[in-house]
């Protein structure tokens, strides 16, 4: 019986968690193109010394393949929850009747409802280190501040948050959470700077964008000293943090002999996806994976970045970022508001555009109005009994989609998917869709 | 450092889960009070029979000290987490200045976010052997409404709740993850049963309370032979269940070397503070405690009622229960609304009462406005960075007060106490005390 029951829920033990974050980059089979300035304007390149810590320069930049994590970090890191289990669906297989073997990954249990207390942890940890007071970002759903708020408050930060309105106004809920955790939040587009005063003032109730808050963040930490900007997705650093996603979960599969065929997450950005994926495609790219692995990134038809062109784009509205070479729809699109509106971005990030370029990455997206999106979420409650945030709906209904086609062509693939966050503070949306009265 | 990252979160393997409940009665020195028939009216106790299923009356009555887990409950405790970690509350112990050592058991890391699943996956998993098709029950939070949906949706079971009209009316983001988890809900008193129509037709927007929820649970079971009821705190074989959180603990407090001097929780009818305490009651009724121990359950002034008078009463508003010897306030009294709900009950377990009587239970009772109460969870969630359900705020409330008296004392006490629940959707809650604008 001993043996059954771990493989329901599989996890190593604290002191096992991984010492080092991995660094794709140095695996690649040519460099990244790397940032640039524009034709004309101000140097965005000079501009990155003074929004973001040196660390996470560092690492945004690092060759070496391993990147060792700082003890207080890993103390934070435990104290967050990690190293998070890996559950195997077997109820949700058996309602779906395929042999495929599906396993999923916990963020959602992390203290403010997602995978994004990993990066904002080390970010703080840094900032508090180089002697910053403040830090500034931006958030779509709104997991992303909260993170945030939740990391500068564990290492004594003031932190001040920039929210896309859309998701502002219905979630008066999660606003109050960033606030118990100490931030300062503004709807966005907001008066308090320059990028948002003149969208605010034609039209206050505009519903923003991430490409909006973030040139607000950047902002208000470039006229602040002791100030420092903090992205929650997109940059490699970011990416690199989320590494300790993918890193746990590789010693949770080999624990039970296990290795996945498919690897599945949703795409915003890319910072789940890539946290889940990167140790993996690492495997690929230095020839050690044990199987030829489909990697899937779900993905809402509102902003379908994967399926824009590979090209030098901006990562904000207001141009305040240097160009990055990304699958990209372009940063001045409006997109259709979602719920899970973490995925409305313009751009995937650049490691995850340099692999989707290399013809690794397959995409998959969901029509606007997410009702088959919800209506996975909604059996994936049922039988596995976790409710997901509106995001990892995404990822729940491409591991399903999946698991129907191993039906069909009666293959016991092995399934790997992230469910990145919790819909506690997202049931309003799960009403909205599925008309629950 | 490996030894210092494992003192933060301590966790056993899977596979220590423990397997037996622990039935704290065979070591009690002289027999609990039985159950009995009020002197006039139609037998409760016959009726016992007609309600719950044989297995948890057997449980109720059980004379062994410990009692096997069924290896499908062990898979589903499994399934939805356990064993949940427990954490050092360092940076809460820093902001206190106190030299006590605080430990907190993670029971909000459940899939409906409270301790209430464990006795709902047992009773659910039982109901589906005997054959039954439908269970019912009262909520009063919530907390086990949401539990009792979650496992009857596991075992695939149809679920009808009653749920106290206070805290149905300002939850509609909790009465929607019951209906996403396939339950029918219906505001108490309702219309649909002989005990509450009468109240309802006086008074539609009569509050409600645990009492009369209860009685509508029992009434609908009774009406219906593939129906059984469900209760989700007060009775034997719910404490008995509970004892999971408190075994886990032991053993995970074993890992590290450590023993408490004092345990704490809040208590409404007694399941989350039972479940934690009761196997240390039992060290301390066998002569094997290492320590002596001071149990302190943290309650409200709204519904006190380990200060109430130790007496035969009934367990519900309409009578349906037989008398159990409790300390209680009185079955038809009215409490004040509070944001912890779970908390507003007339009556403490039979076993608690019990343990009282003997003087083993010490208690302390907190403002109606909750302000102190909500103001402690929030100095837990800058230093802890967990939300705390407004119940578990009661036990945070107490653990920071014996953390204060050990600064003044200059002790280094070892605290236990649990987060029974999360607060995530309880957020209005902590808007409305603590004025969050």
């Amino acid at each position: 019986m001993a043996k059954e029951l771990s493989k329901r829920q599989i996890n190593i033990p604290v002191d096992d968690i991984p010492r080092q974050f991995y660094n794709i980059t140095a695996d690649f089979p040519d460099p990244m193109p790397a940032p640039k300035d524009p034709e004309s304007g101000p140097s965005r390149l000079a501009n990155l010394g003074k929004i973001f810590t040196s660390a996470c320069l560092g690492h945004e930049m690092a060759q070496e393949r391993f990147i060792d994590i700082p003890d207080e970090v890993l103390e934070l890191f435990i104290k967050s929850g990690r190293p998070r289990p890996l559950f195997r669906a077997y109820e949700l297989e058996k309602e779906l009747g395929t042999p495929a073997k599906l396993y999923y990954k916990s963020e959602f249990y992390s203290p403010t409802g997602s995978h994004k207390v990993n990066t904002a942890i080390v970010q703080a940890y840094f900032a508090k280190q180089e002697g910053f007071t403040t830090m500034t970002t931006e958030t779509g759903a709104g997991q992303w501040g909260t993170a945030l708020a939740y990391a500068c408050s564990l290492v004594g930060l003031k932190c001040k948050v920039f929210w896309v309105r859309a998701a502002y106004n219905w979630k008066p809920d999660r606003l109050a959470m960033m606030k118990l955790l100490g931030a300062e939040v503004h709807a966005s587009p907001s008066p308090q700077t320059d990028a948002g005063r003149e969208i605010y003032l034609k039209d206050p109730e505009h519903p923003g964008s991430l490409a909006i808050a973030i040139s607000e963040g950047i902002e208000t930490a470039l006229k602040d000293e002791k100030a420092v900007y903090s992205l929650g997705s997109v940059l490699n650093h970011v990416l690199l943090h989320q590494t300790i996603i993918g890193l746990e979960t590789k010693k949770q599969l080999a624990l039970i002999g296990e290795y996945p065929d498919t690897i599945i997450s949703c795409l915003g950005g890319g910072s789940n996806f890539g946290g889940l994926s990167i140790p993996f495609f690492g495997d690929v790219l230095r020839g050690e994976a044990e199987k030829e692995i489909k990697f899937i990134a779900a993905q809402s038809q509102s902003a379908p970045n994967l399926q824009g062109e590979y090209k030098y784009d901006f990562g904000d509205y207001a141009e305040t970022t240097p160009l990055l070479k990304m699958f990209s729809l372009g940063h001045k699109s409006k997109f259709p508001p979602i719920k899970g509106d973490g995925l409305r971005y313009h751009a995937s990030a650049p490691i995850i555009s340099y692999l989707r370029n290399k013809g690794m990455v397959d995409t998959i997206a969901y029509p606007v109005n997410e009702k088959e999106v919800f209506e996975a979420a909604a059996v994936f409650v049922r039988t596995e009994g976790f409710l997901p945030a509106p995001e990892s709906a995404y990822s729940v209904k491409a591991a399903i989609d999946e698991a129907l086609k191993c039906k069909k062509n009666r293959e016991d693939k092995t399934i790997l998917f992230n469910i990145s966050g919790h819909g506690f503070l997202d049931l309003a949306g799960y009403k909205d869709v599925l008309k629950i009265a």
